[in-house]
């Protein structure tokens, strides 16, 4: 039933929001001295950078830039700010391909002005129009499902049984999802829908954390592997009975570790990964 | 599709909880005065008291006794805690008769130190166990889906769908399930969950507030209907649809209009339960 633990690094991914204090140049030599061997690029943190040249540096690392986050954020009530999304969609398209990622994770959008079933359809909507350049950048894009507390503003996709239908009704080798256990975990339906999301090869990334018990904040509260409830072992032997191989990206929001010095951090990461992911 | 306006409040009932500063006996004059017709009680608000006499008042002011909240909280990796709460959902059937009303809500636990499916499976045993002792009672135990937030230490049971699927299992007609829109508006089954659950007879009770955008706290920051993101006639409009004739009761937890006059936070509630509900 469990997978076994990770006892090496190989599959180990941070995201840049992980040790927010660091900017991208330091984060990557530290990842990659600790022997990290991807990274998911945050785009606040190409800021005033030559995308190209930041993807060199990463690369130089031996860092495998594994996704750019994020795009999304589709649904709109109003008409103009639904196409300033799709403009940033294409433009989050150029950017990956700029950076030498082949993968965007969505974070989907919802406009509490307006039904979730609208939202959705505009989710759908605009993951069709940028479509065909995400395929000539040759770029995928990775519907994630948000936990149902982020359903006001953040995304009306909450389940990953509503990404896998969005991802099988678009059809495209273009579209998957990106299953993070921070938001699964409690369904019940997660064991069954993880393997028809692999099934139909729908299964484009993986992130882990944990849910702290109690969670004292909606968004920065998140804990490392094991500090929670979140059965992350468990869960990843799901993922990878489907075939999966990919990384196990380390996403971790935290006002309490980002007030921590970051290599201290940086060695927990290590330390939970290999003993409770 | 959408319901008609509530034009009286000849269905509307109040949770104690919902004016919390008041004590039962000032809610039941207050309430009672304002042309409510129902309350439910928190047991909170009987301590001290004598139960039936409680009732007698509160059937004096013309009110119904819509059900008893709360039961439940069944899991526990403890042994000693399951029997804890099996006791006291045994007395709170006792309450609930004294009182003089037929329902209990189940708020049904959780307990982060096992797994979701054992906790799971301590709810369903521990409701089969006391249910002969609620069907003797005459008491019916509506099983109540929390919001997925709620996962790691309040419910394993988070949606309507496993409501259901729980009350279709202990097939009784003394076991359904309390329908929240707090906890349920996200889900894209919701509207053929709540089908299913009329058509089987297993709709028991409907409670109403709204969703805060954003939410400040993962508990008291409930709002007042029309304030939020939830669709509450289009949710009433589904579950009349199954021939529900019980009350619309308000619950609402809100740290903020705790704050305020309670006099002046019932207008708002029979303004809003009468125009946005």
């Amino acid at each position: 039933m469990s997978a076994k633990p990770l006892t090496d690094l190989s599959k180990l991914c941070i995201h840049t929001i992980t040790t927010k204090p660091w900017n991208i140049e330091t984060a990557a030599k530290n990842f990659s001295a600790a022997g990290v061997k991807g990274i998911t690029v945050w785009r606040d943190t190409l800021e005033g950078r030559n995308i190209k040249k930041t993807g060199d540096m990463l690369r130089d690392h031996d860092l495998k830039i594994v996704s750019l986050c994020r795009g999304g954020f589709f649904p709109s009530i109003d008409s103009q700010k639904r196409k300033a999304a799709i403009d940033d969609n294409r433009k989050a398209i150029e950017e990956a391909a700029e950076l030498g990622t082949n993968m965007i994770v969505l974070v989907c959008g919802a406009d509490p002005a307006q039904s979730m079933e609208d939202s959705r359809k505009q989710i759908r909507d605009g993951i069709a129009t940028v479509l065909p350049e995400a395929k000539a950048a040759g770029v995928k894009l990775a519907i994630e499902p948000l936990h149902p507390m982020y359903a006001d503003t953040r995304s009306a996709i909450n389940t990953l049984g509503q990404a896998n239908d969005m991802a099988e009704e678009l059809n495209s080798p273009f579209v998957g999802v990106a299953a993070d256990v921070y938001h699964l975990w409690w369904d019940p339906a997660l064991e069954q829908e993880i393997k028809r999301c692999g099934k139909n090869n729908h299964l484009f990334a993986f992130h882990i954390c944990d849910w702290n018990v109690p969670t004292n904040d909606f968004l920065w509260d998140r804990g490392l592997m094991g500090e929670g409830c979140i059965p992350v072992r468990k869960i990843r032997s799901w993922v990878e009975a489907t075939g999966f191989n990919g990384f196990n990206e380390v996403e971790i929001f935290s006002n309490k570790f980002w007030a921590e010095d970051q290599h201290q951090f940086l060695n927990k990461i290590l330390k939970a990964y290999q003993e409770k992911s």
